[in-house]
């Protein structure tokens, strides 16, 4: 059944993936998904996945799938991947790595003389990355997790709804509960992804192997004072909704650092001032912000204790303060029986690997709800993710392609 | 010479002039200058001096003049006037009262006995809200300091270039040295002036002669860290340019508030902090940045030390920092036969008034650099002002132009 020449040229096809970008001048890539780029991305995984043989097709909500059906057609399937949209301003290697690998992972397995009992099925999950505001739609809507009050709810940051940028896609958002095909057809999940951190590159191991995946709880938070003259209000008299922030965000790292977890983060990515002039005195101040750990209490005690200090702080500053969840996700432990086949893959190869947390999520996370889940992660240069810097050197993906090739065949050989 | 009827309704001409918006919707008034908006304002407010008798003229730089002539035309004019563009989304009075109030002053003193020995001038200043960074651009021109190279620098938010905004608005830019008629030309400036704190509203006092005008120092402050994941970057790897802004802008609300003076302010007006995702720590952060104070030894203490603050916390956190001057102007002395002339309009109109520092900065601090100036204040309703609820009482305003009249009448006695 192998072909006789590689159809797939993974570093290649990451490089050719990589020029379909919304914003090359700003040196990263911006790829967000239900874009027309997102569009040609799409169709250029699907090509893909088609080259190497794969049964080819795009689910309800965008998920674009490769079969690769095993003896027992009907057991519930080996899935792989990841995603391939992006922040903005993003690197080459988040996500993509995790598709494009999982289709030279597959072509190595059909080239070789393994046979799957089960079907293998590699996948590219539609938005990852919170466009809308959450990440894992995708991988959501997969889970039969994502309502239509939801695609009405989520926008973007230029107001656009996920139901129109769904149908602007070609996709019909009432259609999206036919996307669900979890847990019922999918026997377990394993992801290959760049790590994101340093952990690996620090301790000098080239794989990681994920026992549990930390959670975001995402939060969006209003300060609302009042606009007066920068000059004529003097300082005893402001009701400034951005001193306010200022103070809010120093008790947020603060927070963070004395958690007891010692792994827990916390990031305001998005903060807007309004009315935005260098002579008024901002009256409202918008804060997306995101807490994660792998220990749930922790997070729960960063947040709480947040909460209890913006109320405190906007109470003696006379600010106004909405709080509005975004994503509340619960931290996510992988199953022993995917960590031990990603253990053996290693141990068989000779590859070093370290056991290790997940600071990010990931949409296996999504999947880890219901479906036995496992991670395996490959150095990120410097730690660097989400920015043009972000980079993986090719022996390194080349590695875990070949472990996640041997995670996959223990995971398939059996029904 | 003074017609029958009165020729100008001065608070109907203050609700037409707000008709005049580019954003309505917003609930306040946005008419920045040399926009379109802006054009109909400056031809509605020429009309209105030319219906009231004034000789009509508009400068290089777009500054809208009306002249009453003295009996000795050739000695330096009184000039009286303000501004009528507005910053975003805010009020109805601030600058319109002093350039619609003083036609109406002229027009009061024209329907009287008196002559002026000395020309009045009424003039609507071009852009002394800081559309282009910096503020008082109109008095500057005439002041005769704004170099060519200024008006290529100088940009808007979209980055339309000072020089290219004057084009569109039908002006050309190597003629705008040709604004420049002060000093010689002018022999006193008085400007009328909503106060935009709340300093006469709490003393129950209805006008405020200015004694001093508290002159800003701005400053663009860029901080460059890594923008990295917000879930993979553990707290102490990061160098997060939000959290480095945060503790900065503390610390200048904390200096502002421990200055000597007891007068100083400090606002951070416009942050912007990039890429503005929600999973990835902010790796640059711009904030402008606006310090007041009518004693520059404090203002000077209070940026000395800020940007002392700034570079410590950036070394400690790892970030780049970048400073920019946007504006660094002096603190106006009012002239003391300014001031006379106002306090004795008041005795002579039986209105309580009070000697008082200006906060907000205005066109006549500029003019102060080499003109004898002085400032008659109203009240502002809560203080409020760059906003839409700023609020001016007419019985109020009425009273400020009557000041306004008196004092004009007296300066233009004689030559």
């Amino acid at each position: 059944m192998a072909p006789a020449v590689p159809a797939f040229d993974l570093h290649d096809a990451i490089d050719r993936l990589a020029a379909l970008n919304d914003d090359p001048d700003a040196g990263g890539i911006t790829r967000e998904v239900f874009t027309p780029t997102y569009r040609e991305a799409a169709d250029r995984v699907a090509a893909a996945m088609a080259d190497v043989g794969l049964e080819v097709r795009e689910d309800a909500f965008g998920n674009v799938l490769g079969r690769w059906a095993g003896a027992d057609p009907d057991a519930p399937a080996v899935l792989t991947g990841s995603h391939f949209d992006t922040t903005l301003n993003a690197g080459r290697y988040d996500g993509v790595v995790g598709v494009l690998g999982a289709i030279a992972a597959v072509e190595a397995l059909r080239a070789s003389d393994f046979s799957p009992a089960r079907s293998v099925e590699v996948v590219g999950f539609a938005g990852e990355e919170p466009r809308f505001g959450s990440g894992c739609i995708g991988s959501r809507a997969f889970m039969g997790d994502l309502g239509p009050e939801e695609l009405e709810r989520m926008r973007d940051r230029d107001g656009v709804a996920l139901a129109d940028a769904l149908r602007g896609y070609g996709l019909d958002p009432a259609a999206v509960p036919a996307a669900a095909q979890a847990p019922d057809g999918v026997h377990a999940f394993v992801e290959l992804h760049i790590e994101q951190g340093a952990v690996l590159e620090a301790a000098g191991v080239p794989v990681g192997v994920v026992r549990r995946i930390a959670a975001p709880h995402d939060l969006r938070v209003t300060l609302r004072g009042a606009a007066t003259h920068a000059g004529a209000t003097p300082m005893a008299l402001r009701r400034d909704a951005l001193a306010g922030a200022a103070e809010a965000m120093v008790e947020l790292e603060r927070l963070a650092r004395a958690a007891p977890s010692g792994t827990a983060v916390a990031t305001v990515g998005v903060l807007r001032a309004r009315p935005g002039a260098i002579n008024v005195v901002p009256g409202e101040v918008t804060m997306d912000v995101d807490v994660r750990d792998s220990d749930l209490d922790a997070r729960t005690g960063v947040v709480d204790g947040w909460i209890a200090g913006v109320r405190a702080l906007a109470e003696r500053r006379e600010l106004e303060v909405a709080l509005e969840t975004i994503t509340h996700d619960t931290p996510a432990e992988c199953a022993p029986e995917v960590v031990a086949a990603a253990e053996a893959a290693c141990a068989e190869l000779g590859v070093a690997y370290r056991k290790m947390i997940s600071g990010a999520y990931h949409d296996a996370m999504v999947l880890g709800a219901a479906i036995p889940m496992g991670m395996i992660f490959v150095p990120s240069a410097g730690g660097v993710s989400h920015h043009p810097d972000e980079y993986t050197a090719p022996e390194d993906i080349d590695r875990g392609v070949a472990v996640l090739a041997g995670t996959l065949a223990r995971l398939a050989a059996q029904t």
